[in-house]
């Protein structure tokens, strides 16, 4: 059963806040967006969103506050926020967002919105929920959804439904160690994650140390990516490097899950082949038995608004994409 | 909803066929065994099959043909079948038994059988079924099995369902590659998959390959871990070889999939803290997020019933752990 009215999307990374209105069949309505400032504390960031959320309702004709019916008017809140949290109590630790440490974050979208479902998850699950329901793995029942960017997140859909696992943290291929024994440290503590090798910094940083020097000083992986499009050489081994480490993350999930397709969102995404083929080499590599073999890689279909849209999904499809209370 | 009559459960393996009685509460009542002879054609190794079966109908003093009513007496037959096959058609191409190509197991069980319910599963996602229903994952809702023996075979059960993926082949841990640069070149073609390197025949020939010369020429896995147990050097460095591989594959199951508990059935699994040790040690060095430390890695519950009582949970307990046709 799909819902009738509008739902409120709150998507919160590292980098950048964002609030749209979905439609009920999936589409973006409208959005607004601002940074994610580093110099605030907890409160002060919550005050952002919550003014972010009436920017959003207001230009939308929509009243702003709970008490004047806004829970009639929508079907509810969806909000994608980077991990780890407690799930599905909704108290955040972004590891990219310091001020938070156990905030209330579900709590206070409740208190903020009123009746209507207030449901939280974390962006890569609400990424992989929309590429699901309205992106490229429509109509699959085994998928993985990913976001490359700042860090390395994922999702899982298997036989049809979104994997919690056990604490409503499945999907965190970021942290499949690719290079065990002498891989780079990864930001938890392990050796050789995948993050440690594909999210932008890391690659970024890596090919500084190969000898790239990039224009500006705050370069990032985008600009990496150019570069290699330029035929810069530490560009280019620098997309095989993180091409290779996804591809061999990938047949992992693939032989260990039976995937029938993996959708890839975030920034690096957009370097096209020159991330995509060696990451399709790897894969192929090591996605032997014939099972294996059928799967499929794809940039995720909803482009930059996949994080909104599934995060209107926890609500608008919420018997497909929501199992917590 | 469960059965309130025994199940006939097949087993078979690359090294033994194996048939029992398993009461409608998960005991395995009765049971035989013999070894699976390499020199039959698919058709002798069929008739080894339908004649171990009639044994253990005749000495449970059950009628041996589906003519004399057996299929009331019974809640129906249940097989676990070496991979790969196509499920849940049940046509089986076991890795290890070579007479077998697109053999159709199902249809010719069925055939035996009568109107009773007929079903084929892998093997190891039988032992996983059974230890989940019966065994050391009985109680949770994420869960690994796995068997360690001539192949390394697994079983995923997630928020509470048992994962068959997009062609019933998920739980292909033995296909996690944990050395994708160097390590040994596994049957399935690939470079570096966890059954490479932790299967009991290439754990036997690496240990050769170290200087290890045991008293008889078809040695094993059971073998070298019994010289290790009696301190010799290569024996030792083999459970280690073995276990790191294996906590590094468990590690990053655990990491996808947030599990609680991985059982371990299979030959090797019973070398004891040689392995179990070193399998820890790999786990937790890369599970260093707080939801993945959590998980529990135990010995098959079952031990070695796990196989029959999992392949008759496919029909006693089929609600949980049946989905195909």
């Amino acid at each position: 059963m799909e819902a009738d009215r509008p739902a409120l999307a709150v998507d919160i990374g590292g980098t950048k806040l964002a609030v749209g209105l979905v439609g009920p069949g999936g589409r973006l309505l409208s959005w607004d967006q601002t940074p994610t400032r580093r110099d605030l504390d907890a409160e002060g960031l919550w005050r952002t969103v919550d003014a972010l959320i009436t920017r959003v309702l207001d230009a939308a004709g929509l009243p702003a506050s709970a008490g004047a019916g806004l829970g009639r008017r929508l079907a509810g809140l969806g909000c994608g926020c980077g991990g780890p949290m407690e799930w599905p109590a909704g108290l955040v630790s972004p590891i990219n967002i310091p001020a938070w440490r156990g905030f209330p974050l579900r709590e206070r979208l409740a208190e903020r919105f009123g009746a209507a479902p207030v449901r939280v998850h974390n962006d890569a699950i609400c990424l992989t929920a929309g590429e699901h329901w309205r992106g490229a793995g429509r109509g699959t029942r085994n998928m993985l959804g990913m976001v490359v960017s700042t860090g390395v997140g994922g999702g899982l859909i298997l036989d049809g439904d979104l994997v919690q696992g056990a604490s409503g943290n499945a999907g965190h291929i970021g942290h499949v160690p690719v290079y065990p024994d002498d891989g780079p440290v990864c930001g938890c503590g392990a050796v050789g994650c995948l993050e440690a090798v594909a999210r932008g910094p890391a690659l970024a940083a890596w090919a500084q140390s190969q000898g790239w020097r990039p224009g500006q000083t705050d370069a990032t992986a985008k600009d990496l990516a150019a570069d290699g499009a330029a035929g810069h050489p530490v560009g280019l081994a620098a997309m095989r490097r993180a091409g290779t480490a996804l591809g061999i993350a990938i047949a992992t999930a693939t032989n260990l899950c039976d995937l029938e397709v993996v959708a890839i969102g975030g920034g690096l995404s957009q370097a096209g082949s020159l991330l995509f083929g060696p990451l399709e080499q790897a894969l192929r590599a090591h996605t032997r038995l014939a099972f294996a073999r059928q799967v499929r890689v794809v940039p995720a279909g909803l482009g930059q608004s996949a994080g909104l849209i599934g995060a209107a999904a926890l609500v608008l499809a919420g018997d497909r994409y929501w199992t917590g209370d």
